[in-house]
């Protein structure tokens, strides 16, 4: 689908339809047609419904009618109680009556193979000639609870929820597993506001949904299980939209394994690409990315308080010692900072807390809070909320029995809504001590009320970062990679790989620091080229076809002085000759000999998702062992080459590490914004850059080598001004 | 408590007590002297019972006594139901009537500082004297469910479970952690033989407990909360008997952070040791570590399926695709394999499902097995249980109506018992989809069945290490480091930092390789020596008070020749003099230039708790960066170095990776030996050894630079034959 700015209005039609006709309607009791209706009637939804059977006279107190076409009023939804070989038929109906909008469930479309993907071409034909919007095929439908739209079939969706918070959207390309997770939402008293399974997304995609919720006013909160994106740019503008309106997108992304990534990809019948590119592409969007369905409820209620933590800093109250110590293990597992109290604040502690409890942070009350004297939580708090160093308060545990009417429960109330902290209550995942009394009010108050079983500090920490990312976006004027203006032309060959000097020769027009080098075609020319280069110097084959010119023996580096020139210019000469017999041969790269410095890795993919792909690395052997890279999509901002950076777990030696100098990273970002650039502008053309090494000194990069591989199937490009 | 080898037949007394008495009993029904009579009474506690209480003559239908003095028969067990201010008097009485043991509940004692402490001591004083063994003080008692000992006044442990497969033991060092533990293992149908609270340790410890269970022929897994151990080299024994008799020991410790040692360190009022080290130890020993209850339960159910997994092979078998999916996802980030399956398995498997599932691994049986055909599970089961490929098989779901007369489950069965694959159904954690009507029919017959929020699969890459580690065990001949025999002999004076020369000499003592050296007193003795060691040669000046050489200016590297040598020398001595005046200078140490390798670093730190620990760690600024290190307790055994290396996500470089040499362990593990035998003889000597670098080459090492600090509270020892 092209995206438009507009396109999501049309599923006002899907989401929000005034009159319904039901494909596929029944009387039987145990037939979809017939749920349907049901499920529609005691949802309460206040449209018009018109059941189509030809066979039947009325369903469910509603009339029958024999098609759509006999349909009295205009007809904003369409649901396909079908099976698929009815499909086409149905639709080509729906077509001539102008609906605008249908569901269809039935499976046996692209999911099942080549049959099934020619038969759902036919119907995404069909519905783009007639501008009908299509959720499906095999899917399990959507709900929209603030209309009562129970438009599914799964029996776990039916009955819109008591609960009237309703502000968070789920969309899933899973319907086993959407609806496994809004039931366990439900079970943890949240209430989604809009179901969408997605199925086969022959029209209506994943960010579509997303788009929608965005721009839906009642939606606080979007989530999402996803298994491959389809248009990850277009998921990219709409999470920069979600950013700047503090709407967070919350999305489990499945496939982290290379089994799970297959199994997603045969799922989906779609590429999942590289799911480190994903995590890369959240990261740079401030999607908050998920592993499992727990921390998109965890998540969601955090945020639901509509607080944001101002910082990390964490002080824990409980009134268990051990509980304390393993909740202060977590957080700190996951990053957040648990620092011992300052004196005042310990001294007025310890002054409302008995003798044998601990005003250390953890604080423990001791049992007397949770078996006689709950009131013990009340100043602890009060102390807390005006501590200038405590950004977090969490509560391992809650009086249980305190209700609404209770003075205390006011009172703590109070204090948590007088103050900036962010607070939260995670308790003990155990029946019966879980869920205070007063859990539903604790949450109207903005106070989140989270059982341990849903990891609740996981998703604070992802709370955490999205304050941070969403701070910096309100900050940061964010432009991607400028346009880089070039002078000189180069042609490339589709499928070549480009010599050392080609690449660097690219790297030049981007302003890209590269070694001062020259082409030699004597030996002569390559002494006068070390003399003007200066020694020390090194020499090595420039050959597209020797690309692993240490394999060849077709490189020496150090050469300091002519005498050693001359011994091994020919000796290179002929070890690469040697090598590949066919080489072309472009000369000899005389180049100066680079002192030490931090290696890094800067390359460019072309992915087959995402498109181009920025990636930075630690450089040498380390880069593979300890994995330690970070991808970003093209093209960056430079807050996204800052990130980059910061992100690399020997983000510490680049700063400077042990008594090591500091290397300014303004030339690294530089680099990584002009390699954007590149890549912006000859993505399609690029299969793979890769500067290897990178190398960083204190106040400058240069690329020691760089390889470049053009794609097969392009045309050859000109590259140039 | 010294170990000896038969003390735990003592506390025989306390979990099987024939008689019991109870100090403070009362008819008071809210007083935990009351309680816990009627807690023993309707546990079916078989000995005698005996309240003690001069006010009354009868409590809950037993007979009073005035004192345990007046009681007329022997006391196994007396139960202080009594505040901190009558522990003593009580104790006194039974020390005066040979009672052999006794559990004190109440706190006051160390936990609340120092008065408490010197109250502690008496109380182990009377004890000890008078040969009692003692549970506590501040804890909430034991339990053993065999014999209906329900000695705690905890209401969360009252009552006998009914489940009769009883076969676990818990020892907490935190009561209320403990107490949830046992009630969340109850709600996830396992119950524990023995829960033991072991409190303030004065007598009994938790090393104690765990040595009583390893001898208890009724208890299969030992499990236990622990903050700090106060025996770690009776651990390491004990873990080792465990390890030989498949008993496992799974040990969630507590304090893995910063402010959680602390406050663990706090909380039982003892040094926490370095977690890094606890880690250590638990590899060593094959002590499996959790994070969390859930692991404990998680563990032990998957352990009484009573089998072991025979490898990492895992096929996962699902009704929904996102299900399988993410499960798939989970396994490999807990390092179990999801290969794809081979084309026979494949095949057959394909023959038995619907069209549009997918024989892929995971296996998608699709939601037809789960709503309509769940006989479905039947035949791809089968084929797994065949392949000789497949170690492991997980299914995401179950059918839920499945009841023991079903001729399905039965087949179901059948096939998992005869197959030594292992088995696990991990649901998904929702209430009434989570746990089959079969799931106890499942678990007797050794197919445990985990919901999804108790973590199975992080349990199962531990059960999978359990099972390499105990087979590792069964073929390995483990012996601790030989001792080494020494000809030579230093003096070391306490608190001294040893120069570089004379660390090397003792290095030289154990057998470790060091690089060529001499010190020279003058230029002219450097130039000779330089001369017999062979250019290029390394100055480094030698003293104890320079131990960073670098910062001073006084160490010079790679010198080609004796001009260069000339010039150095007395420079190297000057800017030593200009760096630290006072300093005592040994000479000019002159050393082979080595060339390079890959740098690691071998260390010896004496840890307060657990003595001398042995590190090794990937050298340069990465071992800080990447925390790329290993501990172990010394002595090592040869098996303990094997695995060191192995642990360090930097081993594939050793291994030789992306064209690089590999590297011979043999002498890697050889130095560690080496290194471990020093440290068993000079242990309490030794505050701080390092050897860093100590340089890996194809066939050998070299240890490059080393520093030795001697303890400072240690008188002059003599190091030698």
């Amino acid at each position: 689908m092209v995206y438009q700015e507009e396109s999501y209005l049309e599923l006002e039609n899907l989401f929000n339809p005034q009159s319904l006709a039901i494909l596929g309607a029944s009387g039987n009791k145990n037939k979809l047609g017939n749920m349907l209706i049901k499920s529609l009637i005691e949802g309460g939804f206040k449209g018009e419904i018109y059941p189509i059977n030809p066979k039947t006279e009325s369903i469910e107190g509603l009339d029958c009618f024999a098609s759509v076409l006999d349909v009295p009023t205009e007809i904003d939804l369409a649901i396909f109680c079908v099976g698929a070989d009815k499909v086409i038929n149905g639709l080509q109906e729906c077509a001539r009556k102008n609906v605008k909008s249908a569901i269809i469930y039935a499976s046996g479309f692209s999911e099942i193979g080549e049959a099934g993907e020619k038969e759902q071409q036919r119907v995404n034909q069909i519905a783009k000639q007639a501008g009908i919007r299509l959720i499906g095929p095999n899917c399990v439908g959507i709900v929209n609870t603030s209309n009562g739209l129970m438009a599914t079939f799964s029996p776990g969706l039916t009955g819109v929820p008591e609960n009237k918070q309703r502000e968070v959207g789920f969309v899933t390309q899973s319907g086993a597993f959407g609806v496994l997770t809004y039931i366990a939402a439900a079970q943890n008293r949240l209430s989604f506001n809009y179901f969408v399974s997605v199925g086969n997304e022959v029209d209506t995609e994943f960010s579509d949904v997303i788009e929608y919720m965005l721009h839906d006013s009642n939606t606080s909160v979007i989530s999402g299980y996803l298994e491959g994106e389809k248009s990850p740019h277009k998921l990219r503008q709409l999470a920069k939209q979600a950013l700047d309106k503090n709407k967070p997108i919350v999305i489990m992304k499945a496939g982290r394994s290379n089994a799970g990534s297959k199994a997603a990809a045969s799922h989906t019948g779609s590429l999942a690409g590289s799911d480190k590119i994903y995590d890369g592409l959240f990261k740079q969007t401030g999607i908050i990315r998920v592993d499992d369905y727990e921390d998109i409820i965890a998540f969601t209620k955090l945020f639901l308080s509509k607080k944001l933590p101002t910082g990390k800093n964490t002080a824990i109250v409980t009134s268990s010692g051990g509980r304390g110590i393993n909740e202060a293990d977590r957080c700190e597992a996951f990053g957040l900072k648990i620092n011992p109290l300052n004196e005042k604040v310990k001294k007025d502690i310890e002054q409302n807390i008995p003798s044998y409890g601990s005003a250390l942070n953890p604080i423990d009350l001791t049992a007397a809070a949770a078996v006689s004297n709950p009131e013990l939580y009340i100043e602890p708090l009060k102390v807390l909320a005006n501590d200038p160093e405590t950004d977090i308060i969490i509560f391992t545990e809650f009086p249980m029995g305190w209700t609404e009417d209770n003075p205390s429960l006011k009172e703590f109330v109070d204090i948590c809504r007088n103050t900036d902290k962010f607070i939260l209550i995670a308790t003990f995942p155990l029946e019966g001590m879980s869920i205070p009394k007063s859990a539903d009010y604790l949450e109207q108050n903005g106070i989140p009320v989270i059982p341990g079983d849903l990891n609740p500090i996981r998703a604070l920490k992802k709370l955490v970062q999205y304050s941070e990312k969403y701070e910096k976006n309100k900050r940061a004027n964010e432009q991607t990679s400028p346009k880089i203006s070039r002078k000189n032309e180069l042609q490339l060959q589709p499928g070549a790989t480009l010599s050392e000097s080609q690449a660097a020769d690219i790297l030049d027009l981007y302003g890209i620091q590269t070694t001062k080098r020259a082409i030699a075609l004597s030996l002569d020319e390559a002494v006068n080229q070390a003399n003007t280069i200066g020694y020390p110097v090194v020499l090595k084959v420039d050959s597209p076809e020797i690309p692993h010119k240490t394999d060849a023996h077709a490189i020496a580096l150090n050469i300091s002085n002519e005498q050693q020139l001359r011994k091994t210019f020919n000796q290179i000469l002929k070890n690469a000759k040697e090598y590949n017999p066919d080489a072309q041969i472009n000369g000899i790269s005389v180049q100066e000999m680079l002192p030490e410095g931090i290696e890094v890795i800067v390359g460019v993919t072309n992915d087959s998702v995402f498109g181009p792909v920025i990636m930075l690395g630690l450089g040498g052997v380390f880069v593979e062992v300890f994995q330690d890279t970070s991808f970003r999509i093209a093209p960056l901002t430079r807050n996204d080459a800052i990130e980059m950076i910061e992100e690399l777990q020997s983000f510490p030696i680049l700063k400077g590490f042990r008594g090591r100098d500091s290397v300014a990273l303004e030339p690294i970002i530089d680099t990584l914004l002009k390699v954007s650039a590149f890549a912006s502008d000859y993505g399609d053309a690029i299969k793979e850059l890769d500067i290897n090494p990178l190398i960083v000194y204190e106040n400058k990069v240069v690329a020691a080598d760089a390889m470049l591989v053009v794609q097969d199937s392009k045309k050859v490009l000109k590259i140039g001004g």
